[in-house]
């Protein structure tokens, strides 16, 4: 049984030491990997999109676990959600949405039996005292209705939105990794659904590139790639740089695909 | 059978993977579960004050591991330590001490035993040639008396000290998590004793404030909030901001609580 | 069964997790451990440097993984190769070879059966679709020569040779420790061929050092050390304090060594 972990905790401080220890007292047979723990302080969509690119990789029956909660200790709810191949737990803010697009709830449970609290609960570490706990108790196979009562509805997040004109597709970068590729929110069908098989144009900062290329490899020195990238979204690149840094561009720079 | 791992040997070289190497080695049913590498070089009060927060959030019969040793490959001491719940694994230069004023020492071994330890034994990383191995064995049943003779001492190490009046109360910040929470030596218990049911002011940089609050969502914006935080300690934070940037303040700036 | 993990993906995004995710989805009970994933960004010699100082530590039949790749997408190999005592997975662009130099290989496949491959397979992430279903797969007990067609070469890469002359030897540093210690490419081998039982004299910067100190502590203040570190590469390091930074040292910074 796999239990995922995705949060803003950093790897500095023990907070995701400590979350682990709990889960491991509780089931010891877990096995735990780490999502990241680098998500922005309280960047709920960043979590939200991260999650949605990594969970349909782990084993089916797994435990997606997302402590991603500046609400922490005040009215917000937890819950459990049960999808065809896994368990979402988390905060109701909308971190756990984008991947609940994809593969959606079929019970929802408002986190509330304190009976798999570790108890005292303090008002500022849900993540060991609430949901390391429940999160370990589900995967001892405790029902899901065991944990609280069921709710119809839970927050949803967009990614920023792409708009489609006749002639253009405008969008913007929404996420830059380490190697300082930037991916922007056009995801390969919106891409496919534009271009169909005309010819095209990308726009991004003062560079025009005119196709998509496979592979990093491809690129020429001192040109951007464009790349529909392994998690489907359009993503520039330089071959052996940065394009953040070649381009001097950050989160939110626009794009544009244009129909020639 | 979890064994912790506290050092202050980062991430990015591979001293800690070479650790768990050697551990699995000897016994390959270990859990190894990390509560952070990010202790600044050689900072043994740090890890000390970590440790402190962790341990007991591990099952029982855990291993406490930790690797803070300046004083490497030189005359100090290598220790085990069985405390009821426990066994702590370290150099004896006080890194293990505010967790053994919790959970006190019931037997306490020098490390001496060469049959325990990887060959050959490296002037200036005992980290994989003593304590990894010494951890592995004794986390395989290995009796704590087998590693070297019985001593009654190991270094101790205090937090900075508060320092209390009949009407003030002075404490320092001694610890600034990932997100800018500035945590002070003030801990709950010292706090209540001092201020009773009385009236009381927190003076924190030039603000001023006069109540504890529970959830970090209470906060107003620009202005900070005092809470006891999940580890019992008093911490400064701001809503959805950084405590350290906001403030500007540093490890040792001053707290004081009035009674009023 | 361990698998070691060696890239230079960072722990920010999710591309460690994802690789983790398929591995214990195709071999639940494997042990992951990470030897590195900081290596700087397509730095395929500083991830050959580690894989070389880490791989003997890890058990018997254990599979090194490793991802430092900009060629991903293009007509590079990827290879798996069995040695006496381990597997390695990579791609065949020499980050393997430093450590094959010390393990002989006993045979090298190119990887090419996409039945073992995670489908659809991308361009730009084969450390998912390619490399960790192999490991995993390799880890079941699947023949190495299911995986494709047996190669007899592999890429080699080289440190920066030391150069010796009858009373010189010139080394050069080629990698810094989160401590700030300076490692140079002078093994202990050269360097006991070189100076036998003469004296000698090591100069670094504008510092003489006369003799090779056994541990850190021996340090004095403001003075550097010369220490044959664990993994047996000349090293210069300063007590309680970062040589690159009191020296003002980077990678690439030259090593005299004369006889006197």
């Amino acid at each position: 049984m796999v239990v995922s972990l995705l949060t803003d905790f950093g790897l500095t401080d023990n907070f995701v030491g400590v979350i682990k220890a709990v889960i491991l007292g509780i089931n010891p047979d877990i096995r735990i990997v780490d999502i990241s723990h680098e998500i922005e302080p309280q960047n709920i969509l960043q979590g939200a999109f991260l999650l949605k690119g990594s969970f349909k990789y782990f084993p089916h029956g797994s435990i997606h676990l997302v402590v991603i909660d500046p609400g922490v200790g005040s009215r917000r709810d937890s819950i459990i959600v049960r999808t065809k191949n896994y368990y979402f737990v988390g905060p109701d803010n909308g971190v756990l949405s984008l991947a609940l697009r994809i593969e959606p709830p079929i019970e929802i449970v408002a986190i509330a039996n304190e009976k798999y609290f570790l108890k005292p609960v303090s008002y500022t570490f849900h993540g060991r005292d609430i949901f390391a706990p429940v999160a370990a108790y589900l995967s001892k196979g405790i029902n899901i209705n065991e944990f609280g009562r069921r709710v119809r509805f839970f927050k949803k997040l967009n990614l920023p939105a792409v708009k489609i004109s006749s002639r253009n597709l405008k969008g913007e970068i929404i996420y830059i990794d380490r190697f300082g590729n930037l991916i922007s929110n056009v995801d390969r069908d919106t891409l496919g659904g534009f271009i169909k098989n005309k010819g095209f144009k990308i726009r991004i900062e003062d560079k025009i590139i005119d196709k998509l290329s496979f592979s990093y490899a491809e690129g020429k020195k001192d040109r951007p790639l464009a790349i529909i990238n392994s998690f489907d979204y359009l993503e520039f690149a330089f071959k052996d740089a940065s394009a953040k840094d070649c381009l001097r561009l950050d989160k939110g720079a626009p794009v544009t695909i244009s129909i020639c």
